[in-house]
């Protein structure tokens, strides 16, 4: 599938992306030109969304890099290991981002010359880059298999185009189905507190003509009780080697809600979102943002200023809930322990 | 308790309301001196909450009889029966502006003398007003035995001092359960799409200073799993005879997260809002609202103008889901069809 979205890119030798912060009402362009501004970026959610977070960061290392005034091979290491432990730190649950650092630490451990240190780190992250793409595109493949005719499907936050370096992880699957002629519509749900599902979702999918209905948050158990939600697939920021996962706040929910109803429910993530280091999901860090986001909405003021808040960014969804995780290997079913390790067996051996 | 709020007034012989669209960032008072105004009022939420509803247009009939120069009793009763089908198709699903409107049409019947219509329905709207400040200090005295010492009580929408002419229904027992020294804290859901959870419930807890945070409607499964939640009270819209409710959209989803957790779950409601001739919750009409509530909050855009949306304001949540109707009678368990029954004959008895 061509790609839909250009998220995260290279343009006249400088890295690009869209600013998610300002969709669907503005669609603009930035250049990030140096550590810092690749790290707000990444914070602030100009670029989001697992798998993108990781393409963004492989690239922030080749920037970084080209401003470096490092003479000694040795200094030069030093300091880009010193800015992808700096970059590490932009958000806390996506494990992607850790992925693609521990990728150009590599590369950067491996050059030989400080002359060749830019171009590697920009042929590595381009690698990247075009491997999330391809996953991006197997796992719409994968996913399809599971993909019931006319079907209805639920989606929260944005797993799409802006969420990864290809055409995403859950809407991948969407728009697998949509090309194969099986999906009737989507259920986006918006995702509150920063709303992606209404302005990025919903976005992506105006883009694609896709027939979509938004919901605020609470609609999607009444949805599921008239049985007009088929399936429901949603990203992973992510997974730990028994199947529980972290996504976007809300999704531990839906996954009980899918359960009462009797609705298969999915997770769509690249091999890089597991981290096997992890036997379940009560060790994932859990980022909590600031108070506004709840206290407001967008600009508006929601609620009294002086109000408390919880912000838990996102949350994590036991594996039992799971019907099963499309990856770019295939749809990994329960048992989840044995299964995952099996396949990530495969893919080790495969590369 | 004394009563926190003024949400409908009558002020130098005018119905005056709080303008609730406005809150939190301004508090308003406004006039309602026609049929329309107060049509309008109930319609666009600048008075909402079942009880309140019903106390707005318990006065609304007044208002409307002060306008009237009909000079035939029969012309005048004839033009105020019509009122009360009009003030009745504000809004569809609280049943308690239908139980209002029936007690003004009982009144409209009885007069004997066009010069005794408005002083009448003026009685009669007072009364139901005292009656329904009653009922909401009951309902919190019979709900507050069944709050845990050092609860952390999570509530939705708003149920509070703004959705009743008292002090609230589910608000009226967390108000109780403070003033009993056994209210720790309470989860706020913000209750999009209009988020009078934010807006309002926070407010009225900001006004009492009583310790509380909000939430985003998808947090409160996350909440709940952390085991910090130790009992949910709401509001109604209207109660059928088996137990089954309507109430704001988001209730549903919360009583089945309830039931996972563990978590006691009670709705409180005057008997006000009981439709007996309604045997389960499947016949009540559940209103839906227009589109751009979910594709903005008040000036702010959050999804494609050009995407669909489905806004339904109300669920209805299978009375299975709940522990108990806390009502100005006393605390309803299971079995509810024989148990609302005995309630409600007790409560005719002694009427």
């Amino acid at each position: 599938m061509n790609q839909i979205i250009k998220t995260v890119f290279i343009e006249n030798s400088e890295l690009k992306i869209i600013d998610q912060r300002l969709l669907p009402v503005t669609e603009k362009i930035i250049t990030l030109s140096n550590k810092e501004e690749v790290f707000d970026a990444i914070k602030t959610l100009a670029v989001r969304g697992a798998p993108a977070i990781g393409v963004a960061a492989a690239y922030g290392v080749w920037v970084a890099a080209k401003n470096q005034n490092a003479t000694s091979l040795d200094l030069l290491k030093k300091n880009l290991l010193a800015i992808c432990d700096y970059l590490s730190q932009s958000r806390p649950t996506a494990y992607n981002l850790f992925y693609a650092l521990d990728r150009q630490r590599e590369v950067i451990q491996g050059v030989t010359e400080v002359s060749k240190m830019t171009d590697a780190l920009l042929d590595s992250a381009v690698k990247f880059h075009e491997e999330d793409i391809e996953k991006s595109d197997a796992m719409g493949q994968h996913g399809l298999t599971v993909v019931p005719n006319d079907a209805r499907i639920l989606t929260h936050c944005n797993a799409g185009g802006l969420a990864t370096g290809g055409n995403g992880t859950a809407l991948s699957v969407i728009f697998a189905a949509q090309n194969a002629g099986k999906l009737k519509s989507v259920w986006v749900d918006e995702t509150r507190p920063l709303l992606q599902g209404a302005r990025l979702t919903a976005w992506e999918l105006t883009k694609q003509n896709i027939d979509h209905k938004v919901i605020s948050d609470n609609m999607s158990g009444f949805v599921m009780s008239r049985g007009e939600v088929d399936m429901i697939v949603v990203g992973a920021d992510r997974i730990a080697a028994n199947g529980d996962f972290a996504n976007k706040i809300g999704t531990y929910s839906l996954g009980i809600l899918a359960q009462y109803h009797g609705v298969p429910f999915y997770t769509a993530a690249p091999l890089t979102t597991f981290d096997l280091s992890l036997s379940g999901g009560k060790e994932i860090p859990i980022e909590e943002r600031k108070p506004d986001e709840i206290l407001k909405f967008r600009d508006c003021q929601s609620a009294p200023k002086t109000s408390s808040v919880f912000n838990p960014a996102f949350d994590v969804c036991p594996g039992h809930l799971l019907s099963g995780i499309i990856t770019e290997y295939g749809v990994i079913y329960p048992p989840f322990k044995e299964n995952i390790s099996k396949i990530i067996g495969k893919a080790n051996a495969e590369n």
